[in-house]
């Protein structure tokens, strides 16, 4: 058998002493989580394909490319206004895989249960991924059922990995993003968070919020149909704003966006208000922004526009040389302000 | 959008009443979980690859075979005599997807740990993950991290999915035995879950017991070198006895095995006579049982016995046409039993 390398021949970038403990925080979409996966993740495992920190990799097998990718879901609750963890679970992957362009295949499914969750509930989410599979145009093939003692777990958490296969020859990644691309944004943002938190806290608003849960695969096949793009992404945890600080940073160049460019439903903006969350965190589930070459960026619009999952696509931005690394924002009242990473999720368990 | 279907369009073969509850041995790889994979997951997501209900799918991208694989693993202690749960989430995989001849390559780690778990033990385990990543040949290609609440998870649930690649073109699976073809073990049974028990029951034996969790894709190379055989399984939850009746279940035939060919290490034996539990039954993780036409079966033997992780391995039993379905042993002291699938794990959260 191999040597054993002992964990004391290694030493960690990520500092840490025996009082160090995970925090909600670590899994949040922010500053914590990316500091955990970049100094402890990257760090171990160390390959070309992880260390793109895209959410998919891509792997050559034989002469095809594939696109690869995993997501658990731990949604509370499990059952929220527009979905539920089983089609989140489904069309959470299904995006991961296609944001390189890849066309989605494949699906595996891990379900970790806990003791005494009723039976019915679960064949109503086994229901909901075998129709959310059929709509996204993948199959699930294989998968594997835990069950933990009650109070070990919380009713369901959800695995899916997948793969995609991709059928172009070019890169689509967060570190492509070139000065002078513009940003576009698919449709309105912080649905998906909302919809999650007013279940969770017993909210209603006068205009029900539902989650934006939905499948991307043809709306980014419809993207590549009007022209290249550089980078896509799904905004899920940490909102717009980790996403395009991930951009900025992969790509080292500068982001700026015009608050008044970006879609929002009014019963959004304004839960967003009452509750004091700001919405460029709040995850979403069923959007892309794409970085696009500026002599593309009105046919990939007009290609969203004409797809019913894009219909309030619009241009909120452009790539600078400025200010590397940094994403800014033109405020509706005129003001600049910086749009940091955020530090950790302002709602935790969102997917 | 495609028309959602509702769920009360579809009507479930498992029925369920509202009163029903998921138990523990809905996890236990014995008769409650294969009764709930079949009436309600391959229900459900119904196609060819997930139907056949082997431990890894085989699909085909463009002119590639590929074997893709999920599990979770939830083993409580996370730390056990010979080996963590990282280790055992890496070759659990890399097992089940080499487990019909194919190679393992890509990995991805979906991680779900509960807020408050030192940051120290999970540097152990990703440690541990990158060491076994390296002594299976795999590369972890990409990841995932989710944090719950505190007393919403057990300090960490890791999944892992695989994709391998098949460079032979016959089939390998739990549905090929013929009457006539010889069982292979490829070693000592029961040493991982007499080692996770004696860690969680703080029970000591003058012989420490450790798991054999090791990643068997090497030894499967070397098996296939020796001749064709007709299927593989590695024996975890529900031990040699339920991997048996799958097989005689899924190829509708009879296994005989004999009790006093079956290697066990003392220490493991007399564990199980103290503490009640059926050998047969006990959780393994570096094992390997293969049906192999008579004609290849000496050949095979000798080639398990060449290789480091098949020394003990031994020829139990055979195929018959006799009892189809059902598996039979004849015990060391010559009477004659039914090997009957197990109802539920004795031993819960093994893996």
């Amino acid at each position: 058998m191999a040597k054993k390398i002992k964990p004391e021949d290694l030493t960690c970038p990520l500092p840490i002493t025996e009082h160090d403990t995970i925090q909600l925080a670590h899994g949040s979409g922010g500053k914590m989580m990316t500091d955990l996966i970049s100094r402890l993740f990257v760090w171990a495992f160390d390959n070309p394909a992880l260390n793109k920190q895209d959410d998919q990799a891509v792997v050559e097998i034989g002469k095809q490319r594939l696109s690869f990718t995993t997501d658990s879901f731990v949604v509370d609750p499990i059952f929220f206004p527009g979905g539920d963890i089983g089609e989140l679970a489904v069309y959470g992957t299904v995006n991961d895989i296609c944001m390189n362009g890849a066309r989605p295949l494949y699906l595996s499914v891990g379900m970790i249960i806990e003791e005494g969750m009723p039976l019915a509930d679960l064949e109503k989410i086994v229901v909901s991924m075998k129709r959310a599979a059929e709509e996204a145009g993948v199959v699930i093939v294989t998968g594997d059922t835990k069950v933990v003692n009650k109070g070990k777990g919380d009713k369901l958490f959800i695995n899916t990995a997948g793969i995609g296969i991709l059928e172009h020859d070019y890169t689509i990644s967060a570190d492509q993003l070139r000065p002078g691309d513009k940003i576009l944004l698919s449709g309105t943002i912080g649905d998906h968070g909302i919809a999650v938190l007013s279940k969770r806290e017993g909210l209603s608003f006068e205009t029900p919020v539902e989650s934006d849960t939905c499948p991307l695969n043809s709306l980014v096949a419809q993207i590549l149909k009007a022209g290249h793009v550089h980078a896509m992404r799904d905004p899920t945890r940490g909102g717009v704003a980790a996403t395009l600080n991930e951009f900025a940073h992969a790509s080292d160049v500068g982001i700026h966006i015009r608050e008044d460019h970006i879609p929002v439903k009014p019963a959004v903006s304004g839960a967003c208000e009452v509750l004091g969350l700001d919405l460029l965190y709040v995850a979403n589930e069923g959007k892309l922004i794409a970085a696009v070459p500026p002599d593309k960026a009105e046919a990939v619009l007009r290609a969203m526009k004409s797809h019913p999952l894009g219909q309030d696509a619009a241009m909120i931005g452009e790539v600078t040389s400025e200010q590397p690394g940094m994403v800014s924002m033109t405020t509706r009242i005129g003001g600049r302000r910086i749009v940091d990473m955020p530090v950790a999720e302002q709602l935790p368990r969102i997917c």
